[in-house]
């Protein structure tokens, strides 16, 4: 119960800061061009809600529309320097959750370290069985340096995530777990569980969902971590074609990395760190792996690239495999979660998945009031479930993402944890079209958290526009540049839409019923006041 | 032993009128010029096989030479008017087989239309099927008129098969054939009988050899008449990738129409009839589709096209279909040969067939001495046979087409008859490579036959320039342009290598060995050589 009013005067501590920050200071700012800018807002190149003015309650009104106005008008000082840094120090991002308690955590050191320490172990046992194999067939084995370090970056990372979120943004364990994909030595090549459950099977029982053919691998660093490799399948500037259905789309391994750097820009943290790397198929890959199903993929084309192809569907194929350059390919590395025997998650079907076949249609397609049943059955009646999915359709829209059948949570948790936002590849597909329908759950439902909002606000400023910060973040990325610009240009571009969406929704139900409150708690620190006072 | 004889003088008799066309005229002719092109031919831009005039036999000397010296130092008049038309007039592509006994033609007048009947009535005991099917299911069919013509195209162009060649090039039966397949209502589609027989299953067993992926289609005219129809996979302008093998390369629907033009014009006729023609997807293939498997592989995409995918492999996947625009679809058309029943035919593995695995080699890729062995071994080691493997492995060269793993010869002519180059869809892939393993039987037997290496050599020469030629043929198709002009410009740049081929083995074996006569009998009308008055 205590537990409980502290929350509640958290968030509205939280909630007051933000109201000051929006209304009053904008609000002194903008007084004089409030009467010009009404009409001058076209829906595409300014920022605004425009029209909320004519909502009955002034406070949703001041905090959409007072800053938009000033950008209408009298664009905004953008004073150089790093947008990024300005809005990670900005109070919206320093909300930050109390103290953890044990049970927030999502393991306890010494459960992992105990984890380690088998992993560790069961690697030096396989090792000396390779070795006695290879001195009976006198073959040399590659030495392969393992590094056994409690302090990795990897561990750490496994360490920090909590119920509210994968990672602290601060932290600088995830800093270093990005440059460690990035940089480590790999040590191991495998495939997924994933594809070793599909042993080179399709599931054709379904026409259109196949499933393991995306040439996905684990990679495993001289300290003992693992990261998930998606190699490079598509160009940069090619879009997927309009005859594509978003089932059979390519993976992009560029989609991964700027899926997780908008997932921190947008301050969620459900993604795991990914990092772009240039891997070398054959040194790092084809040589360190020792499933023969693997290496029998392996073979070298006629343009004396080495090069690997899919168990599954593509056995036949190689013209969709993907070749080094002899043996350079960029792909992306997602950070692995900690193993499913120490935390254990539940996939659950997305309420708003689509139909996998040609014609289907699943019934939120057809049916306007579908989310009044969904607010009514378990787990999406109670608490933030629903209100994270909302989160989940806003950053899948804003990437493109129309292949979200499945989210994941830790058991841990229950109800109330975090959703996991795995497996970002099919997003930044077309960056000329917007998917209105990726929207359905934030304008069928009508509700979205107040946090979201504020920040999405903050995005959609020129101090703060996304598209930089985006630009800004991918840049320390090392195959920069991740995105191209018309894909960078295309995040704005939604982010207005997701704006109007909710305007919509205000106009429509009141912004009592609209923008919610949700579990996040502030710090009402003196700090976020002169934050604020620096960022003016 | 008569017709031997015979055939003896003729051949003299067209060797003769060869030579003196192409030794003596033009000896006359650049006689004050021989002193000063020695040392003009550069290889890639003349059409010479430079440097044989060193060789001890002034014959080859000669007809190799002069013609070519000519070019090198005072160009060819071009006089304007079509190439194409010259060419044909030329006397070496007036050689006329003498009147065709009965047995050295594929099929009696009786027998085909025999089986045309049976074709007709199969088709009217089906459609009463429909028909009453229809009214018992209360669906209306749509009215498919055919029409029983014992003049149609196809089977004129099934009556002129003979042991020499699939048609005669000036039977106007070929040309109304490709009319028809350009316009002609189509009124039944379905899945070939290769692809019937996969039944959607893969041939797994090898890791590289997939069968029946390429989404061809059996369609069938107004008039009974078949054709297969190979959708477009790829752009004009698109080469395949260097990583690609040949044994997954895309097939090319323009790979198809510029074979049979290239065959038509190397004086081959080995190709049958094919049209390019953009189909209706609906109405042309799906609502004239019974087959049931064949319909369920449509669909509309997202972009509202309509699409289809292949049985094998694709079961699961859809990027991989071929979609119209919205309904509309480039493709080839190659007319049917007569059924297997009527005109049984042989598939033969080419002893110059490649290994479809990803790293093995054949023995002619390590034996240089391999073409010794096939000499020695039936039915390579008399008759015709050998010359007529090199005149395809010319043929695949000039189209780059590395995928010729069998030949077809149909089982009536015996050993005798002509090779069917069936198949050609990929050729034409890249532009800028020449593969030279393509041309192994030339270069590892060294022998041609005489007639084939004469119109090779009229080609080279400006006069009747292969690329040019080709441009004009193919001018002729509705789907113009079928090549780009890198490809045409490479046809002739692969001629001099073929001629420079033929000229390292004339050099290390005499012409003698090399050059070869050949069973092609040639009309010795004056109005040959009248012909050859207006040529110059």
């Amino acid at each position: 119960m205590r537990r409980d009013r502290f929350l509640l005067a958290a968030t509205l501590g939280a909630l007051f800061s933000a109201d000051f920050y929006f209304i009053l200071l904008p609000k002194l700012q903008s007084r004089r061009h409030r009467a010009a800018n009404s009409c001058s807002c076209s829906p595409d190149t300014n920022l605004s809600l425009p029209r909320l003015e004519t909502l009955a309650t002034p406070y949703l009104s001041n905090w959409t529309h007072a800053p938009l106005s000033s950008a209408a008008t009298t664009p905004e000082l953008d004073d150089g320097g790093s947008k990024l840094q300005r809005l990670f120090s900005h109070p919206l991002y320093n909300i930050q959750t109390p103290e953890l308690q044990p049970e927030e955590k999502l393991l306890q050191a010494k459960q992992l370290m105990e984890y380690y320490g088998r992993k560790v172990s069961h690697w030096e046992r396989r090792k000396k069985l390779f070795e006695e194999a290879a001195t009976l067939t006198n073959i040399s084995l590659m030495e392969q340096k393992m590094t056994y370090d409690p302090n990795a970056s990897w561990l750490r990372f496994h360490l920090g995530i909590n119920r509210y979120a994968l990672y602290d943004r601060d932290d600088p364990a995830v800093l270093q777990l990005l440059t460690d994909m990035q940089n480590m030595t790999i040590v191991g090549a495998d495939y997924t569980q994933d594809e070793k459950a599909l042993k080179g099977a399709c599931d054709c029982t379904q026409v259109v969902k196949p499933s393991g053919h995306h040439l996905k691998l684990a990679l495993k660093m001289s300290n003992f971590g693992k990261a998930m490799f998606k190699p490079m399948r598509q160009q940069r500037d090619e879009e997927t074609p309009g005859d594509f259905f978003y089932f059979v789309d390519f993976q992009r391994h560029n989609a991964e990395i700027a899926a997780f750097h908008l997932d921190r820009i947008l301050d969620f943290r459900r993604v795991p760190p990914v990092a772009g790397r240039r891997v070398n198929v054959s040194g790092e890959v084809l040589h360190v792996a020792h499933n023969e199903d693997l290496r029998a993929v392996f073979f070298t084309s006629p343009a004396n690239n080495t090069c690997f192809f899919a168990k599954c569907l593509y056995v036949c194929k190689t013209e969709y495999a993907v070749c080094g350059g002899p043996d350079l390919l960029e792909g992306s590395l997602s950070a692995y979660l900690p193993g499913l025997t120490v935390a254990p998650r539940l996939s659950i079907p997305n309420p708003w998945k689509r139909s996998y076949t040609f014609s289907g249609r699943e019934e939120w397609e057809v049916n306007p009031f579908y989310c009044d049943s969904v607010k009514q059955a378990y787990p999406y009646n109670s608490g933030n479930r629903l209100l994270n999915i909302i989160d989940m359709s806003i950053f899948d829209f804003l990437i493109g993402n129309m292949d979200r059948h499945h989210y994941e949570i830790f058991t841990k948790f229950g109800d109330e944890g975090l959703l996991l936002h795995l497996d970002n590849a099919r997003g930044f597909g077309k960056h000329s079209h917007d998917e209105m329908s990726i929207l359905a759950p934030l304008s069928q439902c009508c509700i979205i958290k107040r946090s979201t909002l504020l920040r999405l606000q903050l995005l959609a400023r020129p101090r703060f526009r996304l598209s930089d910060v985006m630009r800004e973040s991918l840049d320390g990325d090392p195959l920069r540049p991740v995105l191209t610009e018309p894909h960078l240009l295309a995040l704005d571009r939604r982010l207005q839409k997701v704006l109007r969406a909710v305007q919509r929704c205000v106009r429509r139900l009141g912004q009592d019923q609209v923008i919610t409150k949700d579990f996040t708690r502030p710090t009402a620190t003196p700090q976020s006041a002169t934050q604020r006072g620096n960022n003016r």
